[in-house]
């Protein structure tokens, strides 16, 4: 009863309502518009917020718009950069961000890896200096809504200890593969953690602890809970050192590809998280290469591969990746977007 | 004392001995010439077979030849096939590998790639109905000795429960990243399973349990110990639900790529393990890009960040991908190459 009532207690700042779509984009938009944002950036910039949010990403969403206005005010963002070309050969693209808003940069980019790739089937373009392009899946989904299959990731400040280390000294590196399909694409969109600081802190307020380890405690064992692990800041790679590893090739090509910053020096750039960092977008016309009925058919085959595996909870079906975030997406479309009040009625604030 | 005993017994057939690196690479020269393979083939798959097992690598090395000349045997590989173009746009060249020895048809992927490289700053070169291509590494090591910075991976037949599923559904899809580096190459060679077939043979042979989970027991839950997990099939995944997806997105990517199987066919071609498989190879030539001195200052930086990072262990230092590769081989270039004794006179036998 006691356990009930204090957990109701910390839930009570993260009571969620459901807000309609629009209102939600309308609402950071205004919001974006008072922090400095062209209405152009801000209507972008809105846009992905609030379908991060209606996605199932609520960290990203919603939950971010207050840091990303804090980290304008600070300098850390510059409201009206855009990328400009620093370097070309072929269909490799190397693009200066300015320090301007991750959203649009990266957007930006992913565009014109797909104006590569339409010309010659295949695109690469890097960024530089560009800032927190929030949840890295948006570009791949954006991608694929225009008929892009498309890999990216970013590099972002040391917030992880590599395998073996006892302190951050690598990048969570988020990195994304999305391929176009009608019936809902094929989205992968994964941090190099085994889990985020944001479902750490969800999984406290829960009073729950993680289904399998998420990091070290301070007496350097695995734990599963989120408390000892947001005390010690030892998140755990994912899959140990596999996880470790790749974070660190990732760096090094956004940081070698874009002429730009790896870890080691996103670190001591001064903009804060994730700011001066580099990024990797890769797009390719499936089109151009195979018909549509030869990918509908590997995709097909791979999904029903997926869906008609036994399951280990009887009842359960095996997702393929992208499949429960369009489930959130559909849901969230009929019923309204889910909000923390509190943070919903500060996203208000800062609109009016 | 009996335990030891037993361990003795149960390690006899696998007690290693060393031999000289020319004499390893001339036997598989000779096993692979009699199985009828050409002497420009027999020469260089030799060789990778031989720099595997001095690399540490001994499962996709000598222990892997005589199962190679099993499917020479068996007609899953055609000893003589090269790889035949099947299209192309752009820098992006889709190859056809006529079920050829997968170590020569990855080589000649990764040399067009180069090439491509060469003149556009970047190629992407994809091989369908391959085979085995042995260690993926391998492909790595080759274009960073070349001076090109890579991405290769390929997928294979279904060894692995998809996360959440029971019996095998998804492949392991090993994935390499590599990038050139003077004083000694940066490469990550990863497969999506926690842990290797063979890692839970030689652990079980030990007689010692795995250092975190590798699989689940028939009961269904996770458990370090390796004869569990070999009974059960039930592989994990890397990072559980993240190398799942990452498996799927690499197979799904390989097969549209190369107009070739993902792993749903690759389960039905009848060309044993991986045959028939599909691979991407991406080859970038860094100084078309960047200035020497900017890549050596970003290598590093990054490789200081982690050989300065505070160990978990005292004493111990943090690797950068590759790092303990190139240590084991430069040890087994001065003592020899550690082989199984009984492999080692098996293949002496094929060779004779």
């Amino acid at each position: 009863m006691w356990k009930d009532f204090i957990l109701q207690l910390l839930l009570k700042p993260i009571r969620m309502i459901r807000i309609p779509f629009e209102e939600v984009q309308q609402t950071i938009e205004a919001a974006f518009l008072k922090a400095g944002l062209s209405p152009e950036f801000a209507a972008t910039c809105a846009r992905i917020h609030a379908e991060t949010s209606q996605d199932g990403v609520y960290s990203h969403g919603l939950n971010r718009v207050e840091k990303f206005v804090d980290y304008l005010k600070q300098g850390w963002v510059n409201p009206s950069a855009r990328p400009s070309l620093a370097f070309q050969v072929g269909n490799l693209e190397i693009y200066d961000g300015h320090i301007g808003p991750g959203i649009t940069n990266a957007l930006f980019a992913m565009d014109r890896a797909m104006d590569l790739a339409r010309d010659m089937g295949l695109g690469l373009v890097t960024l530089r200096n560009t800032t927190h392009w929030m949840r890295g899946g948006s570009y791949g989904w954006h991608a694929a809504e225009k008929g892009f299959m498309s890999i990216c990731w970013t590099n972002t400040e040391s917030c992880m200890p590599a395998w073996g280390a006892q302190s951050a000294s690598i990048g969570n590196n988020p990195f994304v593969m999305a391929i176009p399909r009608k019936e809902g694409h094929v989205v992968l969109d994964m941090a190099m953690s085994q889990y985020s600081y944001g479902k750490l802190e969800i999984t406290r307020l829960k009073g729950e602890e993680l289904p399998y380890p998420g990091g070290f405690n301070a007496g350097g064992d695995l734990t599963s809970i989120p408390a000892e692990i947001e005390e010690s800041r030892r998140i755990l790679p994912t899959g140990y050192w596999k996880g470790s590893s790749l974070a660190i090739m990732l760096d090094l090509f956004a940081g070698i590809l874009s002429q730009g910053n790896t870890t080691a020096s996103v670190d001591t750039a001064g903009y804060g998280n994730c700011g001066a960092c580099s990024q990797v977008f890769i797009a390719i016309d499936p089109l151009k290469i195979a018909n549509q009925a030869f990918i509908d058919q590997a995709l097909e085959a791979t999904i029903a591969q997926l869906h008609n595996a036994q399951p280990t909870e009887p009842g359960a079906q095996i997702q393929y990746p992208g499949e429960r975030s369009l489930r959130t997406r559909k849901k969230n479309q009929a019923l309204g977007v889910p909000v923390h009040e509190a943070v919903w009625e500060r996203v208000k604030r800062l609109a009016d």
